[in-house]
């Protein structure tokens, strides 16, 4: 198989079962990605990732470009090993941090200029450096730099973002052109991403004009969850699951949380990252089969049984709730360590009984028993 | 072998080599033992332990018995299997957190009346009391409550500590005897503790009128690295060594650095513990054979090499120096738990070289050697 190539197996009403052949190693769909923001999955080794079930893991090119910066992974060797992971990568492109984390100053056709949310710098993020800089992080999937409005944007604004959007992808392929055939080049496959907000008719006229562009290796959806009602999200996907091609995998950007996946793999999406896990899990809360539970719950302190009893991770092997309550009521790290390695653990445990019963065909039903077990919580 | 017996291997000059038969392993001598102070060795996994060579762990009484509480590791069947831990564990007697930490009311010939730094509830822990905390704990290793002065104690203050720890070790090991005659008892061994400060003569006396109490498995120095010149712990322990019965275990309590740790084992110390590998990793400050390190230096930037080449520690092994420094600067934690599975690693790493060297013969030369290069710094 050559990289970049997707095979779709199975396919349940409109969830698929795929495998994507990347440079370094196939990943199978549905897949969750766990976010390594800065080049580390916080609290989380590499070999915790493996045992956990991590086939391909999320770095943010924002805050991978400020620190350590491309002068340090480059030398490096690109971000794998820089960080001792040698499975794929995907980076987003930077733009959804800019937009977000950073001071914004402007954003302009040629690019958005912003200051670092770390020390204030000044920066300006073009599409060809947005190549630039994930062609040396090297990962095995880069973004498109793309103009990403908030889920409450009015149409105006979401029109002009699906069309810069596609016009910036015009120069972001036309720099990953050149750098994929430069000698030596860590570019990976290019995803473009769909915009359009909540509005139906510019979701489809993003993905069509998208899709027109280049036969792509993959292509994204953006700017969902990111402060619209989930049922507006679901809309979206319905819309265009219909018209988005078939043959490559649908990587629904920031998704999300256990329901959520669910949802959205029962309507087409193929692939998703999210610090849900992780930054859940420092809070003390956990994604268990019965629902979200706090482990600091006095119901937890002389309860030694695991805290999903049908979990096998590291945290449900060799802990219970009265010694993971003990940790959060004390304060002590541990305890964020071993609920980030059991979040993680359970999303990517659920993604692959998706894919199981996907291909068993009887997702649609499990989903279903699936997900009123999950929200009728403990 | 039964638990307790200590078999004497090696000597070389004071150094000894021996090993200690426990309830739950056996520990070789000189052995150094990570401090699980809460019932977790901050941020690190009993696999991580284990993997980084430790045989025994120390549980500090005063912070169990506050959190979670003995009804919660009585439950839990003590602490080793609330903290997934199945090797052997030593356990203080909570007096050293009670004089240093706690808002101290009172001492008393009854015992020491203190209000908890958590929620400044009142308590009285009395001799018998430290007992049955640790015999709830299930500690291969009990110590007696003493009373620990501070390093610049006078000798008034040094002969009442004395004096008063030889009558509650009276006490202790009277209410030992009844919790080892109870059926289903998790009661470990008793080690007292010699006090006396920096006073010889007192060091003396407190050594002989432990000694001629009982046969003890083993004795504790205590009230030496609390803020002496460490010159005065190495001629505490010089003035110790020749009295101290050859056919028992000596644990110096507290300490300590690497350095700390080869000259003590050089006058006829054979256990350790401190927060030293963990407080320090959590800094940024790696023990190495080059030397003590801050992981921030700017010289680490693009510096691809293990922090210690001479180390096969997990963080060694698979991470660079610059990729440690990245993680402190970004203030993300996977670096805390990196560096402070380094420093354990390093002390433990040390003591079994300096075992090897006592079987060998060779210690002394090797002592000098090690000490000149640690000392000479990177």
């Amino acid at each position: 198989m050559t990289s970049g190539e997707f095979t779709l197996e199975a396919r349940c009403g409109s969830a698929r079962a795929g495998t994507l052949h990347l440079r370094h190693g196939d990943v199978m769909t549905p897949c969750f990605m766990p976010v390594g923001t800065v080049g580390t999955v916080k609290f989380l080794t590499p070999e915790d990732l493996r045992a956990a079930g991590a086939k391909i893991i999320l770095g943010n090119t924002y805050h991978l470009y400020l620190r350590p910066g491309t002068e340090v992974i480059d030398a490096a060797g690109g971000l794998g090993p820089f960080m001792h992971w040698d499975g794929p990568i995907l980076t987003d492109s930077g733009g959804f941090q800019v937009f977000s984390l950073s001071n914004l100053n402007r954003i302009e056709e040629q690019g958005a200029t912003f200051r670092s949310h770390i020390d204030g710098s000044s920066h300006l993020l073009t599409p060809e450096k947005a190549i630039d800089i994930q062609a040396v992080i090297g990962s095995d999937i880069m973004m498109a730099l793309d103009v990403c409005p908030p889920g409450n944007a009015d149409r105006e604004t979401a029109t002009d973002a699906v069309d810069r959007t596609l016009r910036w992808l015009i120069r972001c392929q036309a720099r990953w052109d050149e750098k994929v055939q430069e000698s030596g080049s860590r570019a990976g496959l290019l995803f473009p991403i769909v915009q359009g907000a909540s509005f139906a008719d510019l979701r489809l006229e993003s993905a069509r004009r998208t899709q027109e562009l280049a036969d792509w290796a993959g292509i994204a959806i953006g700017g969902l969850s990111v402060g619209e009602p989930k049922q507006v999200t679901y809309e979206m996907l319905e819309v265009l699951e219909p018209v988005l091609r078939p043959d490559g995998p649908r990587y629904l950007m920031g998704v999300g949380y256990p329901d959520d996946l669910v949802e959205s793999i029962r309507r087409g999406a193929d692939m998703f990252d999210c610090v849900a896990p992780t930054r859940n899990g420092r809070n003390g809360t956990a994604f268990t089969s019965y629902g979200q539970v706090n482990v600091r719950k006095a119901a937890f302190r002389t309860d030694f049984e695991p805290l999903d009893p049908d979990c096998q991770c590291e945290c449900c092997r060799n802990y219970s709730r009265a010694y993971l309550r003990h940790l959060f009521k004390c304060g002590e790290l541990l305890g964020h360590r071993l609920l980030s390695v059991h979040n993680v653990a359970f999303l990517l445990n659920l993604v692959t009984r998706a894919r199981d019963e996907i291909i068993a065909g009887s997702f649609e039903s499990w989903a279903a028993d699936w997900l009123e077990r999950y929200r009728a919580g403990p």
